[in-house]
């Protein structure tokens, strides 16, 4: 890897050394039938969910997205009014995080596609997946969860709760929180939680070479999941499209952490520990329904 | 558009201010089905081919790649041994012209699918769409149409000569020339050649409020074009997949440029004109195959 660039593949985004500076990037896509199915979200929805999938990438770095751009594939028959509201949805929810879409392309093809490359700057050092230590605190951005539940109401033919819909429709990726974080030096490591607490945990947990330990009672659930789960955590250590923030905090700085996120809007929650093994393990899980769960191994 | 993008959508490459830089951007994709077929080139030369159709996009601009990042959609049961032989053609593609790939992705989808970002940079003043005049003579760059015969046989199931494969396998974006004719501040307009010589000379014609018109004897065809097209310049009119640069240069330049190319090892062929007119217009054509037309209007 040439000397100019400072994280390659493997991690939330890349980042290399232009001028100055440091620019951040990342690629994400969202295809139909793969991460979304039509009926679930409106083409403005569709946009604007779009942006924030993608500019999560960023937030787990500390950096802040300034520029996009987009490839759409498009399959036969697909209206062209509805391509131009997921454009519409993408380019105005940009502009309310300060980003600005700068180019596109777009091809025919068998399913609807968007892949979304966005670049951005870093006022900081980036903070990558590697860097968690053992007795560093894990913490979780927001709730967990919400967008798995919906997904599951969907896919069995049932309309999720209006707050579920939200979540799923709306994700709000973590810029704030990540760039306070990364600036003042308050995580050791991050990641964003795209594909599954659990999951995403374990990649942090190898990148730094540690283990993590995680209790199922500290998650912090919505009263919506809660409706929607009967209480079972399961779905929130296991399904995606959180695009909530996990980060390994040091003992030493909790108490700024906790003040920092005050001024950010969104809770974080103190979820577990890490440590000097390798695994990756859920404790403390009991589900009123019946199947509890305890040391739950991945 | 705010003020730190410099070119936005609608040209080859979106550029913005970065420190005291610019960043030149672009992305471009190639579908399964679309853009290539699978029987047509191995993994490794569509890895190849890859770089060359995004980066001909910076070329067009006289910047310089330096870094990508790639989305791979990968359909059920496509043999992993087959991207990774993509991934290689495209990373040492990439370094042989001194790029770096950085970052990636991958989804499952329906049809395999590369999405490439690459940016760059650029030590001149972008080379946009617009700024052609008329009285410019317009030039293109090597040959046209060889690709678009080779893709037309295996359409008709036959197979095309070893010639024209190589040149739909492996365009060479103009990089080299590109920088040069920017830097030098030589061509007043530039694109590149993807969807055809006449849509694109329109593309440039319409951002620079110009018309334009081709001499069809004057066009640059190869041996091997000549015998699959029995000299008749109608694919190289049309066919897309040059990937060939597309410019316009004042009269006084015209010496200069002829210097330059030299240096670069690639021709560059005098087409036409440009004109005050809005029209594109094509003269002088006669197919020696009997249905030779004349101002052939598009």
């Amino acid at each position: 890897m040439s000397p100019d660039v400072l994280v390659g593949p493997g991690d939330d985004s890349a980042v290399v050394r232009f001028g100055k500076q440091h620019l951040v990037v990342s690629v994400d896509a969202q295809l139909e039938g793969v991460h979304f199915r039509l009926p679930w979200l409106s083409p403005v929805a569709l946009g604007r969910r779009s942006y924030h999938v993608s500019v999560s990438d960023l937030a787990a770095m500390g950096a802040r997205p300034r520029w996009l751009v987009v490839h759409y594939t498009v399959p036969p028959g697909f209206p062209v009014a509805s391509l131009h509201a997921i454009q519409r949805g993408l380019v105005d929810e940009a502009k309310v995080f300060g980003s600005v879409l700068i180019g596109g392309n777009l091809s025919r093809g068998r399913q609807l596609g968007i892949v979304i490359t966005v670049f951005g700057t870093q006022s900081s050092h980036p903070v990558t997946r590697a860097g968690a230590r053992p007795g560093d605190c894990l913490f979780v951005s927001g709730t967990l969860g919400d967008a798995a539940s919906a997904v599951r109401a969907w896919k069995r033919g049932k309309q999720p709760s209006a707050p579920l819909q939200r979540r799923f429709a709306r994700p709000t990726a973590r810029l704030a929180l990540g760039q306070r974080l990364a600036r003042r030096g308050l995580a050791t490591a991050m990641i964003d939680v795209s594909d599954g607490l659990v999951q995403d945990l374990g990649h942090l947990c190898r990148a730094s070479k540690v283990g993590a330990v995680v209790n199922s009672t500290s998650l912090p659930l919505s009263a919506a999941y809660q409706r929607a789960n009967h209480g079972d955590p399961k779905l929130a250590l296991s399904g995606g499209e959180d695009y909530e923030l996990l980060c390994a905090i040091p003992e030493s700085k909790v108490k700024q952490v906790r003040q920092l996120v005050r001024g950010v809007g969104c809770d974080m929650t103190l979820i577990g520990r890490f440590t000097s093994g390798r695994r990756v393990r859920v404790v403390g899980a009991t589900n009123p329904g019946g199947t509890g769960f305890d040391h739950f191994q991945f």
